[in-house]
């Protein structure tokens, strides 16, 4: 169902169009008409668009360039000044079949945040959960709760809903990453509260620590400190620091190479980012997970309920999903729509990859389908 | 954000619209032009739209009186066949606030079925959460899984994911009821399969028992049936029979009286349908529940995150929601958008009142937000 | 590992006794005398006893026939009074495997309670979760949280731990009736608390409603008072109908008759007693079910891990627990160790069954084994 | 109830003994000599010692010194081979109270180990959970599931139920260490099996691999192995190292100089070993967690349902539980049992602590309470 196809009257349709449609007779004109003054609409002339036979996206795949995002962001970092009202330089991708809103997806929104030297974002919370990405750069600290937690290539960095934050970027250079969020799905389902918070942050809150609070209570695996096990308000762990993701990803390609279980399919490593209190996914409606590909790796086109968002963050390659088909490289974004297909094969001999391999940050929205009953994958066997 | 507001581009905003927006020279309209040409959208032109203090209905409440909806519903039935393609004659309520979208409210829909004496209307299944409720008349049977369900007056029949199910109706008169489905927030999230089952019920699926065999398996309080305790797809009681419903309203109303603990408010009784063997909503994505005001009651406005739509079964009164107010009586419908303050208030000395009381029936999507952490309400106290 | 077993010290042990045992030197026996004197004890000497191939249970089958326990249960009524030290008149059955203690099983207690006309039995709370079955009489109620409860033939009476509760007969006649609690298991893990109540119930509570208003808050199937769902003390319903019970049965029996699923097995219908706020077991360490064996019925001999006490609520047959097997009819009670084969066969032709069948109420320690991943169950197949 | 009360018949019971019980007439001895030949005891000259106000500890406190244990161990070393049968070189520690059974408390299992340089313990598995803790020592490989597991000073292993599992010591040192398993638990409750696995391990188990395989896969902090999420077994992750669990301690008591949360009393960290895949209990019986107290500092007296076994991993101190009250130094095991006091006070200057402080090792039955709603704690105020 496009915006067009909307607004379209039953009565516009002829057996032409719908040739399980009855006959269109004055007297089914009539009922047509009164259906519409009656705010009616009848389900046997939508019933394709609304309950098809599987999910047909709104959104289309499409793939961002790093170097565009960071060249508009820079510039952004020269005329727009960061404070109250706008409250962040963030400035999100669009998906171009979504009619110029600024959604990745449905149901997911991601930006490039630009931060220049010695700026601060101002302190607020809401109901949407997010998180912050970290493709290269490093100097800012996003201040959680009133807890420093600092930024560097490859964390990821979690931020459930209703937690206030900040950002200070307390480096000689600007700084870009990231932001993922939840926008659209709580748009569309208004769930949506938000509130200012002071407008300066405090000099313990402006501090530079090498490691937030957060790490050093619930950061330790398996370990959970008892003192704080009350914990209810979404993941207390505010980062996942590159060096652990490397590491876990490493050894899933070691035991792969031993002949044991560890990889998601030949040369591909992949592993979720969780909640140390759940297990679960990190945040309520996003799952954030970070895939390897061993050089010449190739991934059997995947089909899975609901919609993600990756980036590229080391090497390159090539990737396909449905219809479309694109060359990647660091820093690079793409959008996989619900249930299309999606296949990664990663170069054969990079030259630009610090592990070696094609490394790839993404998230989606299957914590919703996954907690609704209505998580589904499929993986195509001869493609 | 309306619909035409998607589209207005940040270079249309002017310093009037949005004193907290930078000045608008012209770098900023080149840095603009390229946002729109990158595909790129800021967030500071619009997060007053996406992230609001408090969620902001796109829908309105509105109502549909019984007797339209019941008029049309019967036009329908000498004009439109049942059949293979259209698959149900069931006309939706749409939402004047939703662009002419079959949409009662974001993520419900609801609709008025309407089936002739002797018509079946053929299987199917999908994964969209469904219900019927039954607010006059019988004769009609819901084939769940091949299990004939019968549907009478204040019968609530839910109706899970992926079930194949079918109808017939065996009497000789026309039947209506109301089905309540998640098609518009499926729809948005793009979780939808659909499987078209088989052309003809059997003899056996057409039999007209007076309980399911659902009702025999589940259908008694706090005992379950062993042999089935594996079951996990969606709830298996497929009918919660009125003479239930009324029975544990008039028990509330009369603890009451005898200054006991039992209903929501005063003169207010209110009971949850739940699935037997979770305890949980009926419907992973639906909650349904039965609401019976005593002659003269009001209840205290009170705001919910999430809509719902609320049948009046029996009885009269008026229903106020944000700035809207209407006189209702039985088998009126109404919405309740996200957020907007909901009173009710019983008619003191009704004449149409079979319990003798305003009884609604009300569906929502509550789930989704207590399922996603996002569940919130608000009594209003000095209203 | 007996009893005696237990201060068998490993120097006593020989070759002959256990042949993977290490030579009986002098040097080991002064190694032997020495973890005596230092409180030690080697595991390679009772591995066998500890760590078994499968349960061996300390308690054996036994059955104790209700006309001798009703008999001496009536005399307790002429020579015991009821007061608050005693607290009840409770008689338990003592396994004559489990050296005169008086447990049913190692973690089942199951007594014969006994109240005169106009007694009352005092007001306590303890952590043993409880529950009363009658088998036959009216005419007490159990008063929980100051709710009275009737009790009637066929009730089940479940009695969450810590709920406070007294007991009055308000009939002409005595009343018996069973009860069950977890006693030795909070007894080996010293889990218990209790508290004694009030001396004396209020006149309220001395009230004879017909239903409790437990009954009529959570009694009705599927629909859960919305008022009342942060409840969190254990089940909140306080009584099983054995109208609703007797008709679950007979739904399962007639579903089986005509080709359906329902019943466990040939003839053999089984309910399970749920909490309606988690759909899981009645009690937090008890499982409480109800069979129904249509006349000639035999089960398939069957394994658990844990102890069941079933009591035979109407009709007659045999019984086979391991080595035993006894005739059983009205009122009588056995035990079902750990591990230890049953089978039930009703009589052919009953003459004393109201239902014309063989009913059995079963209750067991089996949520232990559930909730810590240790549930076995297996059927013999050529038996 | 001790176990000679066990016996005692209430014929034997005076007026003197027990003033709440009835005058003992020759009426009542009859009933009483009738109860025991009927296999009955009554509730009414017992209840003060099954019911008691609160847990009395059939257990007692005790301190077994660590020189002595290995002392004994070692000479085992010497004297007893390790192969199938006894299976397992392991020495138990027997509570005083428990009539000479092995058992540490009345659920726990305590016992050293000890393994000669170039010895097998052969392969097998069984329901009762266990655990590894190493105070001194290194060269053994714990082998299960066939994943080579190296064991070091500090390190905890946890070993569900089920899994197959072997040793091998491939140093040229003895080593020892303590096992904590559910023994006692599982023989009240009557849930054992036990299988003999092969009798020989295999070269590839025979290696000595720094990591085990299962700490790549699930050891690293909030990040889970995509392609293991279905793992259903108990934990898997086999090593939680010390580096990681010394961390974590020293980072709680960072936090708490900085004047943040993090300890759970003054000076004294505490963190809980937990199943990376559910968050919950490492096991599903045990719970285990570290503790370290500053010198000088001292804890408040705390009862908390269920026994636990310490074991001094650094420093020294005194310990006092209930009645008694012991000090303590590096490797001595002691014993709280149900609701009986606890405190513990550091050294102010300890010479022979590696962290500067007072380390120790707990683990407890407390997931029996906590899954059963029997979790109580008390800190006693004015200690």
């Amino acid at each position: 169902m496009t915006e067009e196809d909307d607004v379209v009257s039953p009565l516009h349709l002829t057996a032409e169009d719908r040739p399980d449609q009855p006959p269109v007779t004055a007297g089914l004109k009539d009922l047509y008409r009164d259906f519409e003054k009656a705010l009616m609409v009848p389900l046997w002339t939508r019933i394709g668009d609304l309950m098809p036979g599987q999910p047909r996206s709104k959104a289309q795949p499409h793939l961002w360039e790093w170097k565009a995002l960071i060249d508009l962001a820079a510039r952004s970092g020269d005329l727009v000044p960061v404070g109250r009202g706008g409250e962040r330089r963030a400035i999100a991708l669009a998906n171009p079949s979504l009619g110029g809103r600024p959604y990745a997806t449905p149901t997911l929104w991601a930006a490039i945040q630009y931060l220049m030297p010695g700026e601060d974002a101002p302190e607020h919370r809401h109901t949407q959960n997010a998180f912050r990405f970290v493709v290269e750069g490093e100097g800012v600290w996003t201040v959680v709760e009133g807890d420093p937690v600092p930024m560097r290539r490859g964390d990821f960095l979690p931020q459930p809903g209703m937690n206030w934050h900040a950002h200070h970027n307390s480096a000689s250079e600007p700084m870009a990453w990231i932001d993922g969020l939840d926008i659209p799905f709580q748009y569309d389902i208004e769930a949506q509260f938000f509130d200012f918070g002071r407008d300066e942050l405090t000099e313990e809150e402006h501090a530079t620590p090498d490691r937030s609070r957060s790490e050093r209570l619930w950061g330790h695996p398996g370990l959970l400190p008892v003192s704080q096990l009350g914990h209810k308000e979404g993941t207390p762990l505010l980062c996942y620091r590159w060096a652990d993701t490397d590491a876990a990803l490493t050894d899933q390609l070691e035991l792969e190479r031993e002949g044991r279980p560890g990889t998601v399919g030949p040369g591909h490593a992949l592993v979720r980012y969780t909640n140390p209190t759940t297990a679960g996914d990190v945040l309520p409606t996003i799952r954030a997970q970070f895939h390897r590909l061993v050089p010449g790796a190739e991934t059997a086109p995947r089909r899975e309920t609901g919609s993600s968002v990756y980036q590229v963050f080391d090497g390159s390659g090539r990737v396909t999903v449905g219809d479309f088909s694109w060359p990647v490289r660091r820093g690079d974004l793409f959008v996989v729509p619900s249930w299309q297909p999606l296949s990664i094969r990663s170069e054969a001999s990079p030259s630009d990859s610090e592990s070696g391999s094609l490394d790839l940050f993404q998230f989606s929205d299957a914590p919703l389908f996954s907690k609704l009953n209505l998580f589904r994958t499929h993986i195509e066997e001869n493609a």
